[in-house]
């Protein structure tokens, strides 16, 4: 019988993560104090973040840095996730390509983002920290960053965007059965809130308004720091615990990916999946091919610009050097709510700049597709962000049909909370939401006047 | 550090399922025809169910029936499943006990139905069934069900209890991306349904009303053969590859239990973790206890009689011989769908009545509470059918607390998709619905009088 799974035991599961920027040839531009315009110091971060998170951001020297023990026995309770070769998909499709997935969907809450949540909660216990807040889109990281509260015996106090908050009040119950303060953003409980409602009382949300409002509660409350899901390195390299037991697991496959695929929002499973297979391509001449599969109607990867910009609507943030839609852009209504950024992270835009990386967009009515087509294949309902990624492998996978290519995604979640899109798909009732190169430049030009 | 799950490798994933009966040394008394009251032989069956699982059903002769492969080849989709050392919950408790969970909710459907629904749907193929309809309470087995169609190519056709397919939408919807045709239960399309519906329009269905209407379209169909997912023996079967895997898991980290808990609906995961561990006590002497974890509003275990019953409210199916409370009980509206059966399996039944096992009771309530601790501990929500065995596994953990007991639960499923339930229960609007011993014997005296 063909082998389906591949599980590390726990002592194979990663004592280091890998911090791709110390191995970088071209270094990302230092993202700015937005008011001096100087390269901010980590210290600059400790308002906001607690402080080891502020020095892995900054840290561009080691390449691999110890997971406290903590982490690694919390990450013990649903790591190695599984290395799935997906006989079932290539078969629907019919091709020779052999498709393989990391399957995050199984972590307990149900996607990659626990991988970055316990070690923010746990340095920010370790520095004394009592409250953490944070945004969520879909809600994925809300319920991962309230959970590893909850482990670590934290207060977490959550913006969740406020048409997620709606579409999907089932993340907001399992935050709150972990005990956390869910609130929908924008709000009228912080000025940035206030601000947003003033000049849009009908505003959806985006992360750009709830990132605004969790960082003014964090430099406003005592003892209190704000952590991220995605877009910051430190994130990125938390998550490369994906990619480094995908790395083994294929070895045990017998098998190294032509292709590295995964669903782009801010890059946070994109790079978990990607930059520890990258690292062989920069320092030893691999040739594998890494793509970012981001909506149509955020495509910032592959109609954004490259330039200094804030990661969030109010202006809180320090300036990123990153390929934005503009700060101010508001993402139409898709259900795949985790992707609905403005912006990529500093070290993804940098790989994009220097070729080292591709993008692709997708409509909406694809990745719904290919959801579909997967989830009987394979049997896993997929979260709408993941969509993505499995339509960027079928496309992969029918281009090299008669080819034995080796393609490697990144399954980030499930869809079990998402059913209701899948019940509008099935009933015909979801539209894409391309947007124009056009669009995307009056935007740019747009937060120029302001 | 303390290892805290335990995985098989696929080659350790068990090839043949256990078989109980034969080694059972008081066997169950016969299912009778109910027109006749003769025993039933498997061809009996045969109209109804697909004849490899009649043969199952009546097989009291092979300890070992083996897993065909191409059932195998789908159960290394998820299994093994994870064995956790519950260290969180054991910590939150206070208790020196040792707490094991198996850890069915990483299923691609999110339980352990999917066990039995694969063979089930396996053999209808082999036989060259086309169409295949079942029954589904809070839609767990439909959902496995209509994957495991998916799988063979079969068309399924799945009558859902009313009240769970109004408290759980998303239920139906998973069923439907699989493809899955759904209908709430009682419906207008079965005769059976049609009388339900007459005598009590408001009939919001149970899993008896949903049986009937699917062994009726069965019966009615060419080329269509009925599924159960629980109460029937070769279901316990298929899901013996749970406590299979359990024991060698046990086994690896170094342990043997001392009790084993299931929650019970008609007895499909609770036989499944607690037969391979029973066959021990029957051959060996071992004295391992088992415990069923039933809800107090429909305790058939605890306050039913044993005798012969049908399995169905319209009295379609052989006469079976169980603890029941009457074929037509109604109960309660509570969120544990998948444990509102008024009867228990053959097998379990004669076991209770042995001694061989214990039931347990819990109020509705008393399982939420101990859902909420274990996600907070563990990280990973329940869903409310497995609560009452999490719930169970508590009181046995607070009993024992100094001691260094091995206590063993089957976390048979997730709660993803019942949040709503915890919402209620956060906001405490839920409340218990036990039953008495005189409304039990009241409903089953009424029963006698048709």
């Amino acid at each position: 019988m063909k082998q389906k799974r591949f599980m590390l035991p726990e002592s194979e599961i990663p004592t280091h993560w890998y911090n791709i920027l110390a191995d970088m040839k071209t270094k990302p531009q230092p993202p700015l104090n937005p008011k001096t315009k100087e390269p901010l110091k980590a210290e600059d971060l400790f308002p906001i973040f607690c402080e080891e998170c502020s020095r892995q951001e900054m840290n561009d020297k080691d390449a691999w840095i110890e997971i406290p023990a903590e982490v690694r026995e919390k990450y013990a309770y649903y790591r190695s996730t599984p290395l799935v070769r997906a006989y079932g998909l290539e078969e629907a499709i019919g091709t020779k390509c052999h498709i393989y997935f990391k399957n995050e969907s199984v972590s307990p809450i149900g996607s990659h983002k626990l991988n970055s949540a316990l070690p923010q909660a746990y340095y920010c216990k370790k520095e004394g920290i009592t409250n953490i807040t944070t945004e969520t889109g879909a809600g994925q990281w809300g319920a991962a960053l309230s959970y590893a509260a909850s482990v670590f015996g934290l207060e977490a106090a959550v913006y969740q965007v406020k048409i997620s908050y709606e579409q999907k009040p089932y993340r907001r119950s399992i935050m709150q059965v972990f005990g956390a303060n869910v609130t929908p953003s924008p709000s009228m409980s912080t000025r940035a809130g206030k601000d947003i409602i003033t000049k849009d009382p009908n505003h959806t949300g985006s992360l750009g308004t709830a990132i605004s409002e969790a960082v003014e509660l964090a430099t406003m409350t005592p003892n209190c720091k704000y952590t991220l899901g995605s877009v910051l390195n430190h994130v990125a390299l938390h998550q490369s615990v994906i990619g480094l037991e995908a790395e083994k697991q294929m070895a045990m496959a017998g098998e190294y990916p032509d292709v590295v695929i995964g669903c782009f929002g801010g890059g946070s499973n994109f790079g978990g999946i990607a930059f520890p297979f990258m690292r062989h391509n920069i320092l030893e001449g691999k040739t594998t091919r890494f793509v970012a599969a981001e909506p149509s109607s955020c495509p910032k990867l592959t109609k954004g610009v490259f330039k200094y910009d804030f990661a969030d609507e109010s202006g809180y943030t320090p300036l990123l050097p990153m390929f934005t839609l503009g700060h101010r852009f508001k993402p139409a209504n898709i259900h795949a709510g985790g992707l609905r950024f403005h912006g990529a992270g500093m070290i993804v835009s940098q790989l994009l700049k220097d070729g080292l990386m591709e993008a692709v967009d997708i409509d909406q009515l694809e990745t719904f597709e290919a959801g579909v087509m997967f989830a009987k294949a394979e049997g896993i309902v997929p979260a709408p962000e993941s969509c993505h990624a499995i339509a960027a492998a079928i496309r992969e996978a029918k281009a090299h049909k008669d080819e034995e290519k080796v393609i490697l995604f990144n399954l980030s979640g499930h869809g079990l909370i998402d059913m209701a899109a899948y019940d509008q798909y099935l009933a015909g009732n979801l539209q894409n939401h391309e947007i124009s190169q056009d669009e995307v430049n009056a935007n740019i030009e747009a937060d120029k006047l302001d």
